[in-house]
């Protein structure tokens, strides 16, 4: 089953994406225009990404003295990038978007994703753009917002610091007015910043001309003290270069230095940098401290930032996704054509309990079960996943689409489905990539094949924007809590729904009140976790509790998938329907039987870890 | 826990390995010979494996066209290890072993197994050189075994082919007697060989002056045709360089080519290559073909390989276990150093669910539950993992000097457990491993820390010495069907026996209770796989089948181990038993429970997988 099919299905029958075009936003918006940027995206990704992907792992970024050095490859593929006109896809016709539903741009975008997930770090770009568009004034919207979306400039998005990665509140960049004057800048108050940031992906390149940092950092009070906490953070934009109001280079550079670049286990093609905020390399009109100008309001910093959490979440489970389709595929092709063995079968009356008959050409392993076995958890995996993502993209569409019930239940649903949109798939579809490798045997470990490198690149979604632990207790500790449960509550609602659907259906009765269990479960697992009212109790088990929430939303996506996948018909839907009743069967014989074993310590709230003392590790 | 403590542990308190001392074999040793093996290893491993464990990752095997090129280090690393004597330390005194139990032999291997696993590859030369001492003529145990124990020449295992990976009955290396008096050479009868051998580990490099080949061939029957199957292969011996009957080079080579080497994600310190035998690069006296000398009799190759194969395996499973102990060992050093975030607490009447002071420093990680629960899954796995190959190595020791009964018990055990020693830690210490990079976070992807090579050097166990599908069929297939299901009854009695002791201890009770119905579990599963009496029905799902054995097996071996734990005493031991029944108790509430969601597909001799047609994927 090739990506675009998947995706046709998905989209046009499974979301009926078509139907987005009756909204007046994207009502200028066919099935054929559709169409056409997934054919753009799809052909851009097959000729200027695919080939280069073991390029940019090989060719990793270094830094000469005074510039980051790239690929060669990874220059024509931002430049083919920029020319799609992806970056914007989403933004107004006016300002030179597309006015896309989110769902179709997600779906373009997989295509990059799966091609070569590191060659390309436009997501920041477009994200720090997108952020800019709704908390920036209007001069820094024309002047760095517009110039991200143009692909002319580039941005990032500097959290982390050696000492606050998980751990926000404790970023210690410091930012003071510049000047008496500092409010009166056109481009926003005018901060000086000092500080490291940690972990900058795309922090220093010269695939753009200049670089756009949006900068967590904290306002000193009267004392020079920093507030403790998430409270103090504010969010400045500190430009690499300095611009004027037009949006041109003055020719100074800002006081942002390249402390090291980070050598990673995978996703070699973005660079990964430690950068140096004012400490004097660059000084600016003759003064130590890069500049930077105030976002929004003082202080409201992370309030800012969160708006594009959930998009920023669902383009990581996208990306995990993406990179789990990719060595699916790639496994599926190599067993489609590797002899190797053959069958056992059933000996004769006086045989051992197992024959086989060596003389006999071998087989494509394809035909052996484990084989068959490993192939089929990668597609229910990955296609699951990415049905997931697009149900979410799909939700992100409504909340900003919808009418206000429906946009409201959108935002709540997404809060609760987003820590499940982004672990799941970077902790499954990193499986996947395993099980691609043992599909290869010995050849799966070189790095002639492909598939080592989807497994080492894809070992990062687990860590970045917010780790397993992290989406782990903001699901249990937050999400299904706020507004008293009813995110958790509208979920149901949606899974009680497919669940009547489908219990009509002969072929998927038993899943559908396997399902009905499950969720059944999930609740009263919840509840036995805050029984005693003790956040430590609750969440000491926080992990197992995200691993079966997620393989209960994934049973529900692929319950409802099968479930529209039966109503297709015609030979051309065929295979494809076979193939969404396997993964379903699979995913409800082989998956969803696991959650007890993790749901079991989450209803004890198990203290074996939190208990054991520190000298017996 | 330092690893010698936990090897003192299992090695003396668990597993009574002095009491091997009493055995006419192993007489002449004393507790402190055998503390004195352990001190040189470690020391060993410690000054010439560790900290050259990333060298030789970074700087991989090249050819220069004449030579494999190896960095220093590893030469060093040899010639340390062939001095300390651990070569030859199983062999008679008499030709200059130590008569060290394979037990002994087995713990104090580890310590470079965890220092360095690729450095060294000398678990080949000591594996090639004792079949040869079984299977071998008097002058081919002179020649070449005692060469590869003194340490002046290595040895290899030609198995594997392009087209015969997994399939050996498809080997097509052939041997033909050499000339007419071909079976009066004093090295053994001599054939010349042709064909391809793929995988093969230090196949070609310059630690020794020779390399000592042992290789697969089938010997052409009067029609030239080869006999197809297993049953059609031979043994040879075929040196890299030719030598005479006192074990002298003679000068010239053997027609042996280097092809190529491969290119791997992980392991890199060992030497992985393509080699040609008999392509006509080096011809001998003139002649194409590769000169060999038969090892036993013609057609019982794999049988001679056999004998070596449990070894081979443990050996494999201890190097995966020591794996994920050097990533268990660097992940805990790191969360007791690192400090960030803050720990939740119970919020006042008026606060939000989860409240943290912010105000307060950081705590380090390991005081985070999630980081616990990595922590000491961990520490469940490789060192539950130590213990069961360890036990594996003890039963190889009674195989070779127990009682005409023990033995016979002995050898039969490890024929069903060594599916498990090579299977079990190859999947969950490689799960360690990935946990090792996630209590790391942002740091854990990078290669700064050590943690990212572990978890690419350990992804290859699942792969070579047999693959993790061809174990689970050996063990669903055949072990535990062999001689009328005699090998399971064996194991069921043993976990019975620890349950019976086990279930009189109270913070053990409800374990013992747990695994008895594991292991009855266990039973029924095997008897409905095989209900319908043909393989394809009880083998499609035999990876699950052997993923529940294994976990079963772990949770026997947690709970005998528990069970001494708790009869140890003094200050000391303390935080050692502390330990070890946190892990008892993690694995009883967190792994074992996954068991059900394993059977439950072997039960139903579950046909998803199998089923699903082709162009359905």
């Amino acid at each position: 089953m090739s990506l675009r099919s998947t995706l046709d299905f998905l989209l046009y029958d499974w979301l009926d994406a078509e139907s987005l075009n009756q909204r007046e936003r994207f009502a200028d918006h066919l099935r054929e225009t559709f169409d056409a940027v997934l054919d753009t995206c799809e052909r851009i990704a097959r000729e200027k990404y695919a080939p280069f992907n073991r390029t940019v792992d090989t060719q990793e970024p270094h830094f000469d003295g005074e510039k980051v050095i790239l690929p060669q490859a990874t220059h024509d593929a931002h430049k083919a990038f920029v020319e799609s006109g992806m970056m914007s896809a989403a933004q107004d016709y006016d300002i030179g978007g597309m006015q896309l539903p989110y769902t179709l741009s997600a779906a373009a975008n997989s295509f990059f994703a799966m091609a070569s997930v590191s060659i390309g770090s436009n997501m920041l770009t477009s994200g720090n753009a997108n952020l800019l568009m709704v908390h920036g004034t209007e001069m820094q919207k024309e002047v760095f917002a517009k110039n991200e979306f143009s692909g002319r400039w580039a941005g990032t998005m500097c959290l982390s610091e050696p000492q606050a990665g998980s751990s926000l509140s404790d970023v210690a960049t410091r930012a003071v007015p510049d000047g008496v004057d500092f409010q009166n800048d056109p481009l926003g108050p005018r901060y000086r910043l000092t500080g490291n940031k940690m972990w900058i992906s795309s922090g220093d390149h010269e695939l753009t001309e200049n670089i756009v940092h949006i900068v967590l950092a904290k306002i000193p009070d009267e004392n020079g003290k920093l507030v403790p906490g998430t409270r103090g953070i504010s969010l400045f934009i500190v430009p690499k270069r300095m611009v004027d109001a037009k949006g041109e280079l003055t020719g100074q550079r800002n006081d942002v230095a390249l402390a090291g670049l980070n050598h990673k286990l995978g996703w070699r093609g973005t660079t990964n940098t430690l950068l140096n905020f004012g400490e004097g390399k660059y000084p600016v009109d003759g003064k130590a401290g890069a500049v930077g100008y105030l976002v929004g309001a003082p202080g409201k910093g992370l309030h800012c930032m969160f708006h594009m959490m959930n998009e920023a979440r669902i383009g990581v489970g996208t990306a995990a996704t993406m990179l789990g389709m990719a060595g699916y595929h790639a496994s599926l092709e190599y067993a489609k054509s590797r002899p190797q063995g053959r069958l056992v079968k059933k000996p004769d009356a006086a045989g051992a309990a197992v024959a086989k008959d060596s003389a006999a050409p071998q087989v494509r392993i394809i035909e052996h079960a484990d084989v068959r076995r490993m192939l089929l958890a990668q597609k229910a995996y990955c296609e699951g996943a990415l049905a997931l993502e697009l149900y979410c993209a799909r939700l992100v569409d409504e909340q900003k689409t919808g009418d206000a019930q429906a946009a409201d239940d959108a935002r709540l649903l997404l809060e609760v489905l987003t820590p499940i949109a982004k672990s799941w798939p970077s902790e499954w579809c990193l499986e996947a990539n395993s099980l691609a490798i043992q599909v290869h045997g010995g050849y799966g470990y070189t790095r002639d094949f492909p598939v080592e490198q989807y497994w080492r690149d894809n070992r990062l979604n687990m860590i970045h924007e917010g780790t397993h632990g992290i989406q782990a207790a903001d699901l249990l500790g937050r999400k299904v809590l706020m507004e008293k449960g009813r995110g958790l509550q509208l979920l149901a609602g949606r899974m009680t729904d497919t669940i009547g659907r489908a219990a009509k259906v002969p072929a998927l009765a038993a899943h559908a009140k396997a399902l009905g269990a499950a969720l059944q479960r999930i609740g009263s697992a919840t509840e036995a976790a805050w029984s005693t009212g003790d956040p430590a109790d609750a969440l000491a088990n926080a992990v197992p509790y995200m691993q079966a929430f997620g393989h209960t939303v994934l049973a529900w996506i692929w319950l409802d998938v099968a479930q529209r996948a039966l109503q297709t018909d015609g030979e051309k839907a065929r295979a494809v329907t076979a193939g969404k009743i396997g993964a379903t069967d699979y995913f409800f014989h082989y998956e969803l039987p696991k959650i007890g074993a993790w749901l079991n310590v989450v209803e004890t709230r198990d203290p074996t870890c939190t208990a054991l003392p520190e000298d017996a590790f």
